[in-house]
């Protein structure tokens, strides 16, 4: 093999870390919709959120002008224990594919969390913590959130309580041990605990539960406990400024390499992995420094909502009690298929990256799973990770792009965010290997009944 | 929290990357005494280990003098993809411990594996392949050594059986179909597709398996079959060889850092990575160059060969097929208790360990697992990593030197080896979480008995 110049895994110095986030708003041209207060339909101002977020969290989440926003030194201390994640030359997988594109991703599996939520969940509980809180309550879906979050909890001091998905509960174990390991206090969703759950299960009994339904019952015990606050891994606009510190090294390392991507791919559920990959290189594409940059938001084909779904104003839950966003949305009463495995199963989409595809900026893909698994097992027999299945849709575009550029001849530079490892989803996995995984794609039928739960909104929606 | 000059994670750069292994050996001014024969007593040569290891591997395992060993170029290209590993300051839990000690851990787990082990996986599924065998088999307990070798198996395009303990297999689904995702086949040992699985399992059908029996089946299908060799993840010269990578690593970047270890920890089980970690640093006090420096081994007290065995020559196996090593063992049919979790359950020690413990130049402490465990949750709760229980048994004993540092007030600097990440481990964790987890240790009586299964060698040991 010839001697290259590119390293195979480029790591930055610790001079090179970020030492502030990127707003990408303060570069969009057009700005996404406000949050609406469901009951007035009113703009909901950032006293608003007071309720729900502490204070900073509501500041950072309504603030579209602040270009950079300062890490503050603890949480730069913090991060250094495991960022930087490595940009990884994919040399052995592009020699697998013969493709004379050059494959690039960014790595965020290798903390405790086992993914990039980590990078939110580190201030999300470091502000909660300064401003005297005492509690926090969230929810998990596939449990790489509630990870990161009981390990950020832990970290600082603040006693975590995590409504998981019913059906992840009681599929992923593991996961509980490990949220357990950091003393968090793990709840199935929907549960007996809060007004929001048991009006689900009077509903149905045997519900499964859904990030929706988990949210909702994470900010109602947040809402009526003393000195405690909800917080959320994805879809949020402060979760998209924390998580640009994946794109700002992705960035910063290619700076040095020399290299700029052609191609941005990221898998997206509520948006935080893609919106934290894509932030500067998008904000070039804005401002008009590289303006043919080409992003690819992957999905699952059984949770659709940028493909298939509605650009609307709707609840981030099912109990229906948090503001309403205007974002892609399957409706806030969709629940994926117990056939689509791992996460990515949220029935909306980051406001912020709404706007961005709405407006097009961004393009989408959905994949089936069984294709993402083939793409998975591909990967892992040549890069030696194994990839967590939703990142692993970001793979199967990463190499379908490839292989295109093989039938062209193009050198293209494809950079995708490989956002965890698959080390929690060997069920998956072997579900796959042994041929009883399903490919699950909603019906029309089904996505119109549940469009018909949008919420009416005088003179906005009607 | 102040400024510091050493970062909290160093990676070395590519072109400092180890391009030779260290063969510790050639430095030892006394030699491990030689295999034997089990038959006529007499010392193996290097073409007598050729039915069971491929050639250029009998001769890394027979060859005492070659300071440094050149790794191919093509190897060199596959530990790019994961290496180098981090070296990491433990500032966090340097802090909790409010301790003036200075801890460095190197990180091994940051691949698929999971562990050091991809390490030797790769040379030695490499040198099979160049040398034109067409399989390979081997054992697995805890499975790190069998995702290792299933991983670079299907790299190099090997077909692969992997014997794996049964009790393991049984109690690590995940860990099967993380093999399978490399299309490896797995066998619980004992296993009714050998002589020597018959045997054991005539003797007791219930038998849960060991390392010992794994290990018999696994050569016994080697050397029966055509074209397909036997590897082995640890105890072998040639294994402590490859490990070396990890040592060189620490050692380099330490000397960028202008560190060198007062202490360095490892756990031992066969002794795979506390050879290759301790390998440039004891090199250092053979030959005089820091004499004083303190290594200590640390074994689980289920299973305490260094502490509690005998140093004797022995069978490397249950079935008593392969050659005798001459090594600190609890005799080949001892079992650990299935209380015992996690790996570092094989009766012998690394012949090269056992001499330099013998020679007085390695110390040796058993611990209980509880106490192990309670070291693994205190560092996943600063040191963003969740460890492997294995790997935990380093981090307790580099805990309990850091806190003597704090009674005495010195500033000493430790090296430990974290060779795994704990993610397959999430039962055991689970068990000590809710209190269920039990500290066996051995009696006397059962070691007696166990060592009363010695081998008897005219004239050498009777």
């Amino acid at each position: 093999m010839e001697n290259k110049k590119i390293p195979y895994r480029h790591f930055l110095e610790e001079k090179d870390l970020p030492k502030q986030w990127y707003n990408l708003r303060a570069d969009m041209k057009e700005l996404p919709d406000p949050m609406l207060n469901p009951g007035t339909g009113e703009a909901m101002k950032e006293e608003d959120l007071y309720p729900i977020f502490c204070k900073e969290l509501a500041h950072q989440e309504m603030d579209d002008k602040t270009r950079y926003v300062d890490i503050p030194e603890e949480i730069q201390e913090v991060y250094k224990q495991f960022r930087p994640s490595p940009l990884v030359r994919a040399y052995a997988l592009e020699k697998a594919l013969g493709t004379p594109a050059k494959i690039y991703y960014k790595f965020e599996g290798n903390n405790t969390s086992g993914s990039h939520k980590l990078n939110s969940a580190i201030p999300q509980a470091y502000y909660a913590k300064k401003e005297g809180l005492t509690s926090l309550t969230t929810e998990t879906g596939a449990g790489q959130w509630g990870t990161a979050l009981s390990e950020a909890c832990e970290y600082f001091g603040l006693p975590l309580t995590v409504y998981m998905v019913k059906c992840s509960y009681e599929q992923k174990p593991f996961r509980r041990t490990i949220m357990k390991t950091f003393d968090a206090n793990i709840i199935p969703s929907p549960s007996n605990t809060t007004e929001a759950g048991r009006k689900i299960l009077a509903a149905d009994p045997n519900c499964t539960g859904s990030l929706g339904t988990a949210i909702s019952e994470a900010v109602e015990k947040a809402v009526t406990t003393e000195g405690c606050k909800y917080v959320l891994g994805s879809v949020l606009n402060q979760v998209l400024l924390h998580q640009s510190v994946i794109g700002l090294e992705a960035y910063k390392s290619m700076e040095i390499l020399g290299e700029y991507p052609d191609i941005v791919i990221g898998c997206a559920g509520g948006g935080s992995n893609l919106g934290g990959l894509i932030a500067p290189f998008m904000g070039d594409k804005l401002t008009g420094k590289k303006p043919n940059t080409k992003f690819i938001a992957v999905e699952p084909a059984s949770c659709p909502s940028l493909t298939r779904g509605k650009y609307a104003y709707d609840f981030c839950d099912t109990g229906k009690i948090t503001p309403l966003a205007k974002m892609y949305t399957l409706g806030s009463g969709f629940i994926p298929s117990a056939d689509h495995a791992g996460g990515l199963r949220y029935h909306g989409m980051s406001p912020i990256l709404s706007k961005l595809y709405h407006d097009g900026y961004i393009d989408a893909v959905a994949v089936k799973q069984t294709k993402v698994f083939e793409a998975a097992k591909l990967f892992a027999q040549y890069e030696t990770i194994l990839p967590a299945p939703e990142s692993s849709h970001a793979i199967r575009v990463a190499i379908d792009e490839a292989l295109k550029c093989k039938e062209t001849g193009e050198a293209k530079t494809i950079l995708f965010g490989l956002s965890g490892t698959g080390f929690f989803d060997m069920v998956a996995y072997e579900s796959y290997l042994n041929g009883t995984m399903k490919d699950y794609v909603p019906s029309d039928e089904e996505l119109q009944k549940s469009f018909d739960t949008l919420p009416k909104v005088p003179g906005i929606q009607d």
